[in-house]
């Protein structure tokens, strides 16, 4: 690329960012989840990066038509929605309203970051592959638009009623409720850790900028980073933690085609990135 | 890029290609899924495509750990694996062997995509969202690995025992067995409609590049694809209908903090390239 044409695509990037950030947000809630507060302040303070949308995480209980008819959400209704831990009674009172098919599911983490550069959309991913986000993906547009999506593989999806039966013992729900908590928990703590993955590149990525100081505008994090060396030490122990997790996964195989050195090589490219 | 540099890097593809077509199937199964051979085989013959894993989507029961151990697959029994559609017998024969915590799972569609340049990754990943697989996105290696990862947010995950004591009814695992097997029905549409828009795309571009003569490795599959003429008016009707239910979506800001303009955007601009 020229660098005319790469001096005109950063201007537009900071004209979208500059547009983005100017205008209310448009999500039911309006704000930015409380859990993901320094996450979201922390890309938005570095001039390579914006986040366009994002959920903490959620447990939500919905009520719509059948699986087989239409499953989009906007004919459903949302008998709950809860960031925090839910407690069992919280989700008996929604059942109650039920009237139709009723599904309980734990939506994790999700975040949608638009990247100046290929370069600035690989660092985010690495660290959200490394942090046990493994659907996180790119999406580069026509336009020049460079998205990283930072998205989990953990979930949970329970159908519990049909036309308007419930069709589990309260028991079953207590045991539920627990189990949705529990991916709330390993949810955040993945959270953490990318935050944390997050901060370490960065950092990373900044020094080596200064050692080279040309292009100048790949520095850019207002927010000061920590203590780097004991950071850098927590992030290669975690990193090589997941490493070795991914490659234990790997042996099993557990796609139904698949190239044990290059099906999940991508991760690994990836990560290389950063380890 | 470089003239020199695109060359050697179209050399490194297809010697990447040729190494990992030649390889054995190191998957569990062996072999690629029968309801998705000829999406393999169609990107498999592209020039500038080799898939590395792919899984047309299953029912499986798994017995492990609690959620709040160690959850990782390696720690599990497969109590049922199913690519077809499965009965409730099937489902209660496995439980009745689970001795730790049971979990039944609908794992859709997955398929993971090497790509020799990032405008062939986005001609994939367009296909693969205009055919309802929202979760699909790109990984940029430093080796200039390119991967597309086609992947659905269609999933199911419930809990079924604890300590080997089954939590629900017999009617319950009726029910359970429609709701995975109306799943796995839609997820066999979605991957019709995928290979649908694949071939079409591919047309398109080789069309375009007959009449662009450079660069001439652009063209390059071996399967003679259908009557663009109707081919396209059909994906034309429905990459548009899926534009407008994506468009419905948004409305519902169902993320917590988004910009609606831009939030999904990313997925339009992508969906911009084809239609």
């Amino acid at each position: 690329m020229s660098e005319l044409s790469r001096a005109v695509m950063e201007r537009t990037f900071r004209q979208w960012k500059t547009q983005c950030l100017n205008k209310l947000d448009q999500s039911k809630k309006g704000s930015v989840d409380q859990h993901i507060e320094h996450v979201v302040s922390l890309l938005n303070s570095c001039e390579q990066y914006f986040t366009t949308s994002s959920c903490s995480g959620r447990v939500v209980l919905l009520d719509g038509p059948p699986e087989s008819s239409d499953v989009q959400k906007q004919n459903c209704v949302w008998l709950l929605v809860s960031h925090q831990k839910c407690t069992a009674d919280e989700l008996v009172s929604g059942l109650a309203k039920a009237g139709r098919d009723a599904v309980l599911k734990f939506e994790p983490f999700v975040l949608h970051v638009q990247c100046r550069r290929l370069e600035d959309a690989q660092l985010v991913h690495s660290a959200a592959i490394n942090s046990g986000f493994r659907n996180s993906g790119l999406t580069v547009g026509k336009s020049g638009k460079i998205i990283t999506a930072v998205r989990s593989t953990h979930g949970l999806e329970v159908p519990l009623s049909h036309d308007g039966k419930l069709l589990v013992a309260p028991e079953y729900l207590h045991f539920l409720t627990q189990i949705a908590n529990q991916k709330m928990e390993e949810n955040l703590r993945r959270i953490h850790r990318f935050y944390q993955n997050l901060q370490s590149a960065l950092t990373t990525e900044k020094l080596q900028t200064l050692q080279l100081p040309d292009p100048p505008s790949s520095q850019g994090c207002s927010q000061s980073p920590p203590d780097r060396l004991e950071t850098e030490k927590d992030e290669e122990n975690k990193a090589s933690v997941y490493k070795r997790r991914r490659r234990r996964e790997r042996h099993q195989a557990d796609c139904c085609h698949g190239d044990e050195s290059s099906g999940v090589q991508e991760l690994d490219d990836c990560l290389d990135l950063l380890t």
